[in-house]
């Protein structure tokens, strides 16, 4: 059945893998870094006397970045929300929140304490986030870790260890075994591009060893890495049984677990305390009265300068005028409002898809996570929740609130199931994580952000990579006509995330600053 | 110069790789990780009548936690504690704090404010220190995520990249691609011990691309993750260049980078919210009254049955009587006490060696990390300061606390220079990693644990490995006629941990609480 894999079988499986090639591309967009530790935050001319006004269509991140820095720089500004609150896909669900998925509205029901939140949309702030980060610092949002990677946390697969879950830590220490093995493997056989020297080919294969904890021939038997089976500090200890590679390897979850990303999904995030929707609500506070909740827009007009905005409020049509939009509605939105765009400008706007994503959680009467050495982190499992997340913050309250699945991408066969189902499937697929884990766990809620209203759909999903992609992505930042900007991680080249918002607010908002200013230079 | 590694200098590099088998062997302790994550409290038959008596010597985590304990199940406890506070190496310094390093001693002039704080001695709790947390929760301790490992922090090195410092992540993930390349070659070269089949091989081949973000040829060429060298999220990026492992093999931090060690110095860590002092004083808030400070133990002498314990208070000799005596003095002070403990017993204490260790930090004016993206974490330098650590806790305040250089176990010449120079040591070499370290920094401090009063070292040196040295470490565990206990972490497998304390000082309750239940049985 298994053979060696020979020279020529291991060109055909580069043949084979680089079909993967747009999957590990994806892999590596999540580690995107920004370059710069600044915030792009554009230094805007100070309007005086004259008047400028704005309307901003959508009050999610981007549009409150732009109605926040505008309204300081003095224009008169106009945000318009379809839904009853601000945030967007930031939607922080506590005691009392209503879930308003279309055919499945849900009011949470956990107890009303501060750390009972779930992060049903952004949940994890990467320190590469500069403008995040500025923004928390200047609205005073308060911030905390975040912890993403937790070795002590489970992988449970059906395709591994009989379905048993094991600790990541187990799997990963065996893992790094193997991969040492390889690579002293390689280092034995010589045949490299630049050889080492001497001192140099030590201070490799010491690290090698030390990678993998191989013994003394390179080879790895076991590590105290992977957990001891039995012992601790005043007794002796005896090591687990090691793992054989090919035990492993048909873990969902393996490459995530040896591909320890760094940026976006490294070990060090951050999260506002309380729940990541301080941070709309930080932009909120400063501008309340600038924002029209329910408002729903209806027509956009664009006008020889300027531009007329119709929405309905309170029953009623109403109408805005303003010298500047900023529209951040999601564009799969816009066929259903009239507008005067120009025409490739529309079909543009079509190329962009929406993701599907489903998040679940519950409230747990007891964090019984911890008393199983878990404190936050993720488990990873290849059944359809793929995740549990345990809450960092509360560590030994008695209750917490933990995600009981997180999906994105896949079909989500399971959005179509009624709610009852949904959480059946959340309990019975997290019972084989946790044995007790039915007992502790109540109230489940879950969201489908593809049925959300004023939504319907997770993040754009595109990718700036081909030219015809290029061109349409350039066409959608450009301003039409110095009067109209399409705003939103929908209009950068990496969507979902809350610095991708801001950094498109900002490139919209310099844009317009050069123009006001090249007008004021003329004037 | 350079040559290829054959395989018989391959045979020869792990002879003499096996040299460096004890520091490979540090390096895999650190990672310890005890099975259980129960915490090891023995159940105490609680006293009801009849008084026992017990004396602890040690205001220590050793000495608090049966004076606790002991206390709780109805014992009448006596803690003597030579200096002026609890904790011993658990120390946390903030304004007004005395330092009373001998020779050197300092007031802590820092701003009185919660977030500064340093934590001079105890520093991280890892998730599986199973019996800290128990304490944290049962005393009401408050504990928040701690950063050990921030792949935005820096590596400075004056042996690669010309002493500039560069991004962990620059190096982990240059040489992360090194590796992955040589795991490509030996899959190619076919001679694994157990062959994979196509399927297999192929799943390995993506895991392996995935882990170094290699090219479809299996080429690393550089990598995203290495963070950009310019763009942003709705801007192009470029990439850095990539950096050859021989550029980076000679940094002293490589084999930290890619150990990536679980356990003890793994990702996922916490401290107690304000110090981790509030660990000792949680215990000393519940048995205040059972412990007198500045207390000066002069003799210890076990009776037929029963212990007399002689100590110096106030100017005064003082004698106290008691049934039990539990001693966490460190070992390398007996010489100086007065005591009858058998001759073997005493040999055996003096096998004990104390380590030497290093800390200092300073107040930063403004938190000038944050700035360069760096929240939490450790920098890594050759230089004798080694690391610098930012603190995850108060994000975005104006002042924080740095731990200005950490060295243990090495000869640390600048212990023996006075405070100004070594700190003129400490603000130069940071210098070499933040340019306007000067400028930020100010009232630093230090303290050399081995010169510390009441201490004279710091955690105990010793392993329990030869038969020899288990023979000494079962003699030191077992009490002297069910009288007498040594306990602290000097008495465990794994020393300079909190966890190790508490595990010591519960094998000695178990083991007297072994003996009453069986003389309660027998009256």
């Amino acid at each position: 059945m298994s053979k060696p894999v020979t020279r020529r079988e291991f060109l055909n499986l580069i043949a084979a893998t680089s079909g993967t090639a747009a999957v590990l591309g994806i892999t590596s967009a999540l580690g995107m870094i920004p370059s710069s530790t600044q915030a792009s935050v554009p230094d805007l001319l100070k309007l005086s006397n004259q008047k400028r006004k704005a309307v901003i269509l959508g009050a999610g991140i981007s549009g409150l970045t732009v109605a926040y820095e505008l309204t300081k720089a003095g224009y008169d500004c106009t945000v318009l929300e379809a839904s009853h609150r601000a945030g967007g896909r930031v939607f922080t669900v506590r005691a009392g929140t209503l879930i308003d998925e279309i055919g499945n509205p849900q009011y949470c029901d956990w107890d009303d304490e501060p750390h009972l939140y779930f992060n049903a949309g952004a949940a994890r702030i990467p320190s590469t986030h500069s403008n995040v980060l500025h923004y928390c610092k200047e609205l005073g949002v308060e911030l905390e870790m975040f912890i993403n990677e937790n070795k002590a946390a489970w992988i449970q697969d059906d395709n591994i260890m009989g379905g048993k879950p094991i600790r990541n830590r187990e799997l990963s220490t065996n893992v790094r075994g193997f991969m040492a093995e390889l690579m002293a493997k390689a280092m034995k056989d010589g045949e490299l591009d630049e050889p080492f020297s001497d001192d140099e080919a030590e201070i490799v294969m010491n690290m090698i060893r030390s990678f993998g904890d191989l013994n003394s021939d390179f080879k790895y038997t076991g590590s105290d890495r992977a957990g001891y089976a039995s012992g601790d500090y005043v007794t002796h200890t005896t090591q687990h049984e090691m793992i054989k590679m090919r035990d492993l390897l048909k873990a969902s979850a393996l490459r995530q677990v040896v591909t320890d990303n760094e940026g976006e999904t490294g070990p060090m995030l951050m999260q506002a305390v309380g729940g990541n929707d301080r941070i709309p609500y930080g932009f909120v506070n400063q501008i309340e009265d600038k924002i029209k909740f329910r408002a729903m827009v209806t027509a956009i007009n664009l006008k020889e300068k300027g531009v007329t905005v119709q929405y309905d409020y309170d029953g009623e049509r109403h109408t805005i005028e303003a010298d500047y939009c900023f529209n951040s509605i999601p564009t799969h939105f816009m066929a259903g409002i009239e507008h005067n765009l120009p025409d490739d400008y529309a079909k543009d706007m079509k190329y962009i898809r929406r993701g599907v994503a489903m998040k679940g959680a519950f409230q747990a009467k007891e964090r019984f996570w911890e008393k199983e050495g878990i404190y936050g982190g993720i488990t990873w499992t290849n059944q359809p929740i793929r995740q549990i997340w345990y809450p960092a913050h509360g560590i030994h309250k008695q209750k917490g609130v933990i995600l009981a699945a997180y999906d994105y991408g896949n079909g989500m066969p399971y959005t179509r199931l009624k709610q009852e189902e949904r959480i059946e499937m959340m309990l019975a697929q997290g019972e084989k994580v946790h044995p007790d884990y039915r007992q502790h766990c109540e109230k489940g809620i879950t969201i489908a952000w593809h049925r959300m209203n004023h939504m319907l759909g997770c993040s754009a999903r595109w990718r700036v990579q081909t030219p015809e992609e290029e061109r349409i992505f350039n066409n959608l930042q450009s301003s039409v006509n110095g009067t109209y900007w399409c705003i939103g991680d929908q209009i950068s080249h990496h969507t979902a995330w809350m610095e991708s918002a801001m950094q498109s607010a900002h490139f919209a908002l310099a844009d317009l600053d050069q123009r006001v200013r090249a007008e004021v230079a003329n004037a």
